[in-house]
């Protein structure tokens, strides 16, 4: 049994891993703190964009009060006090500022993890900053989520059959690594180990590029002449197909700039194929439209029976 | 009451159609064919792409099993013999041959509609081959539709509290908007009336568009040399992105031709703000894509707290 774990950022992965550990006896004492408590603490300048993400003491008090967490701490050297894990669960544009914190006041015995969508950006932020606790950190990503954020939409059966990716380095601790993927295993979540940038490029396929496009066609409709009766007669495919718009901007935004280049690729991918079909949209290339949907209704349906 | 109504297509929609009437009790008898009959029947040459709709007898025997018609004939003459409504419901690419061969056998008391996702080409379509007969014919649009096809996913409640857009012209009769309206409402849909290239336009943006993308990404994806871990690694997220991309190829390929300008349209502002994005990702233009972002999920939020 893990004694004390430490969540920086109680939102809706960190709040949902909170209540799986409860739920499954894992640990002991399950203690919450926030990207200001890091931010107020470090006392030093924290390069690069700031996220906008507000996990303020407010939020923390909410977690204690739905029994998320044992308790919280707006100390970030208190927080992470005899901790056995701590796992940074802030937008990813956010994790220089908690590890400098970090670099400061944790123990050498504590492992550290996080839970970004993108693990090229925070190994090396981890490798920049964490010196010498760098070992002890293990790049995680659990496969969860859905669109809506914060501590309230906390659910312990969140990773219940999902994977969660994690992306250590040679210099990883062995134990560490093993730490992480019991606290994993025991939120009811199958634990794969890939390379990271392997990890980034599947991800931005099949996550952060289908986030983009929806954002971006939703916001490209919500600035037509029409787009009253646009969303007026939109129906349930629409909706579900939008669905991921409703995500947390600041969150998307950091993932954009932390994995862009894999982004960008994937993106251009796409962007050559779409103009292809345009293109035989605008000669009504019948065929072209036709196989063009056949194989991705077959594809996506193999998809969906091997999911379920 | 309405005394006989004959759908030809007894599909997802024809069939929740039948049921939904059936169960309102507001029609005494549902008679089913299919384009292979209008087509067999017809003995005309049909010009244009031939859809590949197979709506065979085989498929019309199980919606009378099925009890969704009362009963079905092969003959196109047969089955719309003493019809008070004659609903045309095939993919719009196979509209052309119902209405050469409704022509020829449909009485001129009979009121005509359909039920086609797109309405310039049906309407042109109407005029063009039904002559005398196309002001008895009144286009409609029910905005209702799951991934699923085929009589077997047929549900009496698929139009309750769904939109119908009909699309009359001046010439179109009085009487048969009437009688088409009346028919719809006993489903439980409510009926709007819209200007046909208006109708297309906004369906263009709000439905053909994301199919269109839908079924691109998901071809893009099954092509990339990773894409076997892209699906195994797809979350919630990617399954409701994609659903509409399960839909039927024939069905969205007729679309996408019947409603090519204003698809190509809208699919160019799309393209030129996806753009724009793409470079605000290059140049790591934080407020450009924060403020996309926000914006899309203050429209998508709006927009769904509307609907529900």
């Amino acid at each position: 049994m893990i004694n004390r774990i430490c969540i920086i950022g109680v939102g809706l992965i960190g709040g949902s891993l909170a209540r799986a550990l409860k739920a499954s006896g894992a640990c002991k004492e399950i203690v919450g703190t926030s990207l200001r408590a890091a931010n107020q603490n470090s006392g030093k300048h924290i390069p690069g964009k700031q996220s906008t993400g507000n996990q303020s003491s407010a939020n923390l008090l909410k977690a204690k009060q739905l029994n998320v967490i044992d308790r919280f701490e707006t100390e970030i050297s208190v927080a992470v006090k005899d901790a056995d894990i701590v796992v940074v669960s802030v937008p990813v544009g956010a994790q220089d500022a908690i590890f400098i914190a970090l670099a400061d006041c944790v123990s050498s015995d504590t492992i550290i993890t996080d839970v970004g969508s993108t693990k090229r950006s925070v190994s090396d932020s981890a490798d920049k900053y964490l010196g010498k606790l760098s070992t002890n950190f293990v790049p995680a990503h659990p496969i969860a989520g859905i669109e809506k954020s914060g501590v309230e939409a906390a659910s312990g059966d969140l990773f219940q059959q999902r994977r969660v990716i994690i992306t250590p380095t040679e210099n990883t601790s062995k134990i560490a690594v093993s730490v992480v993927q019991s606290m994993w295993e025991k939120t009811g979540a199958e634990v794969i180990k890939m390379d990271i940038d392997h990890h980034d490029e599947v991800l931005a396929a099949t996550s952060h590029l289908p986030h983009l496009l929806a954002f971006s066609l939703v916001d490209t409709l919500s600035q037509l002449d029409e787009k009253s009766e646009i969303f007026k007669y939109a129906a349930g495919g629409f909706r579900d197909f939008t669905r991921i718009a409703s995500s947390d901007p600041t969150m998307w935004h950091d993932i954009c700039l932390a994995n862009s280049n894999a982004i960008l690729a994937v993106l251009e991918t796409f962007t050559r194929d779409l103009k292809k079909l345009e293109q035989a949209i605008q000669e009504k290339d019948s065929q072209f439209i036709l196989d063009v949907f056949v194989r991705a209704k077959k594809s996506r349906d193999t998809f969906c029976n091997e999911q379920l």
